[in-house]
């Protein structure tokens, strides 16, 4: 579990300095298809991920919108202002904590029930599927994206490597 | 591990069903990105897939190129055949093959080595980032694509559910 979420975060800087080389206007350009843009797609794998441990912790949600955050600087400040709790709830993940239930009232009054475990890949899948969207992206604009390998970026250490 | 796996089975799935609603031509057409069309990145996920297990094991590995299945019913044949060793290795993994070792021959003699564990988050990844680059591209041709979601898909049971 925590090895994918390095991944993700891995990859996720080395697509902010891939933005770094982009002109910001390519950054924002509204793009078909997921949420319809490069900086917009980045915002949203960090609020989402945010929101879901919020929510996990029965915490107040993040509900701004991408609007006030319309620049590389100001996603990357909002995704750094995250990072420390996140990463705290990742580190402190175990085996116990997969089946817990998070109740969630639909608007018909009715509730919604997942298990933590389910929340936590539905964060890791969330952003694995929007980074794939970037690399479409990417080659539009005829830049080569970030590698999404997960193997070679030393996540695991092996004894006699 | 698992969920995971079941999660991108299930999504392929949904994809080979919405592929049945499109044009062949569309399947086949060449795309900006990834591997460069629709049909031809399911069956790079599936040949991923199975080649990654084939190799963990010791067994030959697949070599056949995407011309030899230009259609999805090719496709789907493949991968149907591939599945049952692919559900198998998957359902008997345990956390004691997380680090076992797997030694790959570079063309220069030296030997790259991978955890297991590494190779299967590998895999896990590599499908879900190929997913989202189809998304985009359903997108492009006025199409709604496959859910990406994990939640809702009762992948976990909770009790009170």
């Amino acid at each position: 579990m925590q090895t994918l979420f390095r991944y993700n975060w891995m990859v996720r800087e080395e697509w902010y300095h891939w933005c770094e080389q982009v002109e910001e206007d390519e950054l924002l350009y509204i793009r078909t298809g997921g949420v319809g843009g490069i900086l917009n797609t980045l915002f949203h794998i960090a609020d989402v991920e945010w929101s879901c441990f919020r929510v996990l912790q029965g915490k107040d949600d993040f509900q701004e919108s991408f609007e006030s955050y319309r620049s590389l600087k100001k996603v990357r400040a909002l995704d750094a202002a995250f990072r420390p709790e996140v990463e705290e709830f990742v580190h402190n993940w175990n085996n116990s904590m997969e089946n817990r239930v998070l109740e969630d009232r639909l608007p018909d009054g009715g509730i919604q029930t997942y298990a933590w475990g389910e929340v936590m890949r539905h964060v890791i899948a969330h952003e694995i599927h929007h980074i794939g969207q970037l690399s479409v992206w990417a080659r539009e604009i005829g830049k080569k994206p970030v590698s999404a390998n997960l193997i070679r970026r030393g996540l695991f250490t092996i004894s006699n490597r």
